[in-house]
């Protein structure tokens, strides 16, 4: 490689760096440098080391450095109706709200649309990388995965299986077409995208027969695919789990027997809201991801997952918007979410289990959720170069904050107005 | 009067009309007329009044025009360490965060830095009134006023009395100063503003001495005040004023004895978490307002209030921020919040008592409120003329939607970004 190609490839940032190492404390270091190398984070340094001394560096001043946030769940056709709808539970917001929407994306124009405006709203707000649902439509998943790509972010993106218990327009017509929907969308986005992964996404139990859960279980295998679904996030859908699934011992177990609910491979589960201990153990063994989505889980009256649990089983948590389930595109307001309901949950429920802190929710909204994606959400060496830079200016106050103190503002006042810039994967993409 | 007078006072906005007459629905008119007159709602019109056509007009195309926002609680002084130390509950957050805070004021370069950031972000927001906690300092209680007065806003302030149970750069030293202050306070602002009103202002009941209170008691029969305190928020406070006032019954028991629960004036009681049925029976008989603040009771945890059975009983309910135990100013991300509230209150403790939904938190926040402050918070004929315009541009979606699906959007997704145009009492402040 030529010295000069090199050089693009390896860039200084300078400003008020904050990241997490563990759950329990947020590291941050005032003007200081982030060095990344061929997308990788070289690390953190109070003066800039000497052989870095020819490279680019810029400089954002007083702004803060963070790691990009990581959305570990959300659905891009249900962006368009975010904020409506809020006065139903799962099952009849589905009915009701969901299908009908998600069903005009056999349309390729309002496709086009409707995905323009939410590529642009996620490529304004914190976030760097996301998993997301599209559509059971092959052209408009890829459409999707086209335009994610352009904007540079980072994302998996599902093709959405759904073979049963959906109205007409959006029903797959089979297990059969919808594995061959499958493998046609798996074959013309291979190889396509630099930013791009395609990832497995049964819709959830109710949605997908034995069958096409068996045969997605060999593509699974086949193309070595990450997983995503919905686990346990309301009492009515767990029920009727149990009623399609009466061989299932619990809910997460109706994705084990299919081979479906992580071990050797990455899956993440979105809500894991109300499970059982045998479902806990399970996630546990089976390295399951739990995405929390405390704003759909209030939104949608689901409930408030337990997850000082999860944190305690050592099970991996990261956050999830959940649009359109939840309301709020932005991670950093997923973080207040999830303080929130931790918090009505021990005074209302269960005080043993104590609210979350903002170090913990901060924690899953990078390095937390991140894992999902590999070495990503922190600026130790060695991570994939994902960053945001906030400039809180606008937060006015006439204290004097120390940079946690910021940070904690940025966490519960800062909206993408403040989004100074952004890289992912070693690329600026604002 | 001269007609040129006459006519600068009558005036007529055109936009897209949503208000409530009543908790149950939104009256939405599109595309309507709004007339003021001499700083009254004449009422909305589908086409303009004849004897209405020489007056001017503004034409705010397809903005939303809603009656102004009402915040029933806020502390102004608080507003510098917003959020920030969102992990401690009531009693210890008031010694950690707040009274070191509220300790500055009698700093007036301080105050004078601290209330301009506040009376700016409070002017930008879709708030046109508000009832405010100053600090228990006269000069900078006045400087707060001086300074709400000049943005336009209505609003009710208080200098704040605390005889007892705070550090001594806070504490007053006696009831006998506290109650000079106040009535040195009382005569330097008597009709000096017009936008803006004093309201006596017990801190709480931990706060302020039997000897106070009975003093307090007669400065408010002299001066004709409404009253403004705390209820019910922590169970911990709770159980503190059964032990400094034995004698009480309850809580609002100890505000009543010394004649400051309302009745024959207007009394507005912020939080009422943990009420006792003669609480809810004594608030109801003596017309007492609650102002739920239902970010404050999640972010310190105190609880969720019982807002369906306040309404239920017909107790005035209206909205609060409660900056900073709250840490949004915005009122309609208070109103999301006590959507959300009421949703996990359902949820996790009494199935009963059904949520909120966005029709009746959006009548809280206007005429709910509204009417502590006299006929507020509709375009009834005959109400003050309070407008917010909000431009909904920013919140895309593909879809066509009706004007109440616009407002349901507006109270999720909008911020002071969105805000196009507010009038207080007839007049225009931006």
């Amino acid at each position: 490689m030529r010295k000069e190609e090199k050089k693009a490839d390896t860039f200084i940032l300078k400003g008020n760096i904050c990241y997490s190492k563990t759950e329990k404390e947020v590291t941050t270091i005032p003007h200081a440098y982030l060095l990344c190398r061929d997308g990788i984070c070289q690390g953190v340094f109070e003066s800039l080391p000497d052989d870095y001394k020819e490279y680019p560096l810029t400089d954002y001043g007083d702004a803060l450095i963070l790691p990009g946030l990581v959305d570990l769940h959300l659905h891009a056709p249900q962006y368009a109706f975010t904020g409506l709808g809020m006065d139903m539970e799962l099952l009849e917001w589905l009915d009701t709200r969901t299908f009908p929407e998600e069903g005009r994306y056999g349309d390729m124009e309002y496709a086009k649309k409707a995905y323009r405006i939410f590529t642009e709203d996620l490529k304004k707000s914190a976030t760097t990388r996301a998993c997301v649902f599209a559509t059971r439509h092959v052209p408009a998943t890829i459409l999707l995965m086209d335009m994610l790509e352009e904007t540079g972010l980072q994302a998996m993106v599902g093709k959405v299986n759904m073979d049963r218990n959906a109205p007409d327009y959006l029903c797959e017509d089979s297990p059969e077409k919808s594995a061959e929907d499958t493998l046609k969308w798996l074959r013309e986005v291979k190889g396509k995208y630099r930013n791009i992964k395609p990832i497995l996404t049964p819709r959830f139990i109710p949605s997908c027969s034995d069958r096409l859960m068996e045969m997605l279980c060999e593509i699974r295998r086949e193309y070595d695919l990450p997983v995503q679904s919905h686990l346990s996030e309301n009492k009515g859908e767990i029920t009727w789990v149990k009623e399609l699934c009466p061989w299932s011992a619990f809910y997460g177990d109706a994705y084990e027997r299919f081979g479906m609910f992580g071990g050797d491979y990455p899956a993440v589960m979105a809500h894991c809201v109300h499970p059982t201990e045998e479902e806990i153990a399970l996630m546990k063994k089976n390295r399951v991801f739990a995405a929390h989505c405390p704003h759909s889980n209030t939104d949608l009256s689901s409930g408030a997952a337990p997850i000082r649990r999860y944190l305690e089983e050592g099970i991996h948590v990261g956050l999830g918007s959940d649009i359109a389930g939840g309301h709020v595109l932005s991670l950093f307001q997923v973080m207040v979410g999830a303080v929130q309901a931790s918090k009505l949950r021990w005074r209302l429920l269960d005080e043993t289990q104590k609210p979350l802190t903002v170090e913990e929710v901060f924690y899953m909204g990078t390095k937390g959720g991140g894992a999902f994606f590999g070495q990503v959400g922190s600026f130790e060496k060695g991570y994939e170069f994902d960053a945001v830079i906030v400039d809180d200016a606008r937060l006015q106050t006439p204290r004097k904050l120390t940079l946690k103190e910021r940070l904690e503002r940025v966490v519960y006042l800062s909206d993408d107005r403040d989004i100074a810039g952004k890289y992912a994967a070693g690329r600026r993409i604002i």
